[in-house]
């Protein structure tokens, strides 16, 4: 079935729960009317189902291809041109600085634009993604004559970026890269070494690519504070020369086998310095911290396509009879939707997407107001609230996009095991998303490790406020539930700090259920802040009824169904470390 | 790496715990002593790690292939060869009855050796995995001359056999089949009609292949109670002659792809009835039921393999250092094995492993109870534990084999999402497991809508009393938390009894949520035991050290980590159907 964008919902949580709209009113976001974001939800819902959809199937089956001899990447049919719409469209400029030719439009638009460009088509998506990254980097970090020269091209589209971090001996732990920068006399530098796992590395869409490169100056130390970053173009844009960094493979993979997973050997290309030298993971995290909230994206996009399907089969499969007498009497069975087991599949698919959803936009959100709002305080706290629920979209919405994805496979029973239909590339797909900018597991320590801690644990206690704000007014819905797991959040959050000051592994212990009991209490914030919204709306008349009240089911099933987790989570973190560091060696094959 | 079977622990499991050598005093299994047991479990292990495994992966690859020309199935490389060794060593004779040249083993046996086959290649193991089921339906219902004409033949692997019951427009729903027999005047029928995903339906291992196909005889009811069973050969044993069965095309499957899913078309083929006519269920019930707890070994073979590969990894992978101070001091990091996170999931993965093993190899032992006991009432009584059990081994161990497979891809990082390591293609081959032989769904309906209810609860009440005796004794380890989980499933079964029987609804929306938290308190009273022996031997100053003291670990990390899930499920299951049956068809896509 075609893609059908979720339109409805992404109006009411941007400008019915979270007020988006407002953002007009700050200097920076003028343009930003809720008519433009309407508008621009309404473009993306068009350009991903007829533009983007109808080569994903085609992208999978045939992948990029390499040619060993010209070290040419080529890319899926149709991915060219479908490519060229894209930036023809404008969409690679939608949240970019203006002053290079980007719209300057705020950040949570480009969250939802990523959500239907992922549903639609994950390989393709990648290659503007990592473009953004390396503007991002490159705007905060750059100097003036490299903005100048790349940075309106890759605003346009018409250039690529790639971010180069990852080599054959180390991917979480930086330190120890081996990628080596020679200095040269006329100020830039010679880049030697291979990278690996690079993502749009090469291919045949765009006019350049531009590498940002994470390597180590002659003498730097063997710590992630000998880092710096380079800025290699594949084609010198003065003369026009090729630079020699080539592709030298692509990986073979589960999944997004439209998206050119490279190789790349850097053989004494030409660099330029990026930012201060041994400062490389600065300005390495600005692009990270962005892609983690677009990988967030890329979870849910995909679940989101999932929901799509499973419910179109599950109202068309006819099988079996529905318990309490026929639902469909002339026909030879009911279709599956009538059982109460099947439904459970699509209602958690259904709530927790949009639960997802709610909690990506708005911290998309509280990202444009850390930049355009006047009040310094108020930009301060919401930095506070992206830095600490970065990790929490990354890992959760990867986490629960993957699970979605299965159930809606399930849903479809044998047929979802088939390449007959989409499911299975979906799941395939996806999977990836767990694992890159920071496995899930990384996500949990950055949150547990650095952002607890930060700002002596500021971060946390203005998350406490708030929820605790929402939660204590008297119109809260499910106000008793929503404030028994802020509850139980206080309570984990006391007990790693007291164990895990003295002892990190108790911290590390509990990371991963931490971030899940957070990711948990933010989707209880929001359903209640969502079923409060369509409560008001559906008693004034005003919007869309039938989604209104649907939004009051899902509402009632995430507090019934999945809320209670969080006990469990509350459970398994203060039981500690200790039956997980008492397996001696000897013990795990014995 | 290479597969090393975990006979360490299929022997505590069989012999310590579950006291499997006992068998041997019955008089259908005065073989079966514990020194034959740990030979054969010798010999599967070094036959799937030498014969199987090495050609898993380019079974993978190559997959089956189709000539449209002449029908035939083409198995990947190295398949025949290995199903040849495979048939002489005698494994699929192995627990087959012994009047048809099989061995007449423990049925328990048959259950590890389908582990080990299913870790090292399940792809292969799917066409004697079909002819088993096929020999058991045959064995219990077919006439005598059948059983001559078939049974040595399918006992010694030289025929194998199907099972054919989907139609396009049935998987659940057998009411709904289309395919006709005929009667003709000599006693056979004509079978005319299309059957799809057919496991094994054409291939190239044997010389002649045994459809067991469900079918509507002329006039009869269209539900269920219409349905007859026959036998349809390949090739007529007694002329030789191709019978017109013929294979229409293979499934492009996400895995599984060494194993031949067909479309199978009969074109009048000539059919002999199995059983009596209209009570085809009953035989396919017999196929299914042992089909279903093979397909609960294959989600635990792929999640052992998935255990190995990733603890290799974690031991192996140098990247970072531990929080407490370098492990590795010498080395340029420490093996991920050290960090707290990567040791939760190595945990996850052994310990629910270890306690589906432990429950796979329970209910087989019950199975052979109940067919080799000298007092009935034991028989009836280990009969009613297999038949309440099935569905929770068929579904538990394939959602946590998926779940673990993907826990064990996500400890390889980058690397387990590329074909270079076996992790993805485990994933890709287990996902079917939580789909056929019955969605997992439809394996939580059948527990509480006909295993709860039948012959007056007798099957769930004779659990309560088997895990309440453990419970209440003085030396159960863990207790205090056994006991208030047998509680939960006291409280849930007697809510599902209450709510249920007016409203069959409520059961079904609490099915799933009531199969796990079953499957749940099983593994909490299987590890209580585990814990026990072991401690025992400990004591004794008897058996493998290392592997004693990973249990007593692994047992706390059971009890500590994973068991509390019940109180969330308890709450599910009690919240009611409402928040699922309130979402009104326009709400689902508003």
């Amino acid at each position: 079935m075609n893609y059908q964008a979720p339109l409805n919902d992404m109006q009411f949580v941007l400008l019915d729960v979270l007020g988006v709209g407002n953002l007009s009113q700050f200097d920076k976001y003028t343009d930003a009317s809720p008519e433009l974001i309407v508008t621009i939800l309404d473009e993306m819902g068009k350009f991903s189902a007829e533009v983007l959809h109808p080569i994903n199937k085609a992208g999978d089956q045939q992948g990029c291809q390499y040619d060993p001899e010209t070290h040419v990447v080529t890319t899926p049919e149709g991915f060219k041109a479908a490519y060229k719409q894209f930036v023809e469209a404008g969409w690679t400029a939608l949240d970019a600085p203006v002053e290079w030719g980007g719209q300057g439009l705020p950040h949570v638009l480009k969250f939802v634009v990523d959500e239907m460009v992922c549903s639609t088509n994950l390989s393709l998506g990648m290659y503007p993604g990592l473009t953004h990254g390396a503007i991002s980097a490159l705007h905060a970090h750059g100097a003036d004559e490299l903005k100048e020269t790349y940075l309106a091209k890759l605003v346009s589209g018409e250039w690529s970026g790639t971010m180069c971090l990852t080599e054959p001996q180390c991917g979480t732990d930086l330190g120890l890269i081996r990628t080596r920068a020679t200095p040269q006399d006329d100020g830039t530098y010679l880049i030697e070494g291979t990278k690996i796992w690079i993502t749009g590395g090469e291919h045949d869409l765009a006019d350049n690519i531009v590498h940002l490169v994470l390597a180590k100056l002659p003498g730097a130390p063997d710590t992630t504070k000998g880092i710096s970053l380079f800025l290699v173009p594949k084609v010198l844009p003065d003369s026009g020369e090729r630079n020699p960094v080539y592709c030298g493979g692509l990986e073979h993979k589960m999944g997004i086998k439209g998206s050119a997973t490279c190789v790349m050997n850097f053989e004494s290309a030409r660099g330029w310095l990026v930012g201060e030298a041994n400062d490389g993971m600065r300005a390495m995290f600005t692009m990270m911290n962005e892609a983690r909230l677009m990988v967030g994206m890329q979870g849910l996009g995909i679940a989101e396509m999932a929901y799509q399907e499973s419910l179109g089969f599950a109202r068309e499969r006819l099988q079996g009879r529905a318990l309490t007498g026929a639902a469909n009497p002339d026909g030879p069975a009911d279709p599956i939707i009538v059982h109460p087991d099947v439904r459970r599949m699509l209602m958690r698919q259904k709530v927790l997407n949009e639960g997802m959803r709610a909690l990506a936009l708005f911290t998309g959100h509280q990202l444009d107001l850390s930049v355009a709002h006047p009040d310094a305080t108020v930009r301060e706290e919401a930095d506070d609230l992206v830095q600490l629920l970065t990790p929490v979209v990354k890992a959760f919405l990867t986490d629960e996009g993957f699970n979605n994805a299965n159930v809606g496979l399930q849903v479809l029973g044998g047929a979802g095991f088939t390449t007959d239909w989409p499911l299975e590339q979906l799941v395939r797909d996806c999977r990836i998303a767990r694992i890159y900018e920071g496995t899930n597991g990384i996500q949990a320590l950055d949150l547990v490790g650095r952002k607890l801690g930060m700002a002596g644990g500021r971060l946390v206690v203005r998350l406490f406020a708030l929820l605790k704000a929402w939660a204590g007014a008297e119109s809260a819905p499910y106000a008793d539930q929503l404030t028994s797991s802020i509850q139980a959040l206080e309570h984990a959050t006391g007990w790693i700090a007291e164990q895990g000051i003295p002892d990190p592994d108790q911290a590390a212990a509990a990371a991963s259920p931490y971030l899940r009991l957070v990711a948990l209490v933010m989707l209880a914030y929001l359903w209640s802040r969502m079923a409060a919204t369509a409560q008001e709306k559906l008693d004034r008349g005003e919007g869309n009824e039938a989604m209104l009240n649907g939004k009051l089911v899902s509402a009632r099933y995430y507090f019934e169904k999945l809320l209670p987790e969080a006990e469990w989570l509350l459970r398994d973190i203060t039981s500690g470390k200790e039956s997980m560091m008492a397996m001696q060696e000897e013990y795990w094959a014995a």
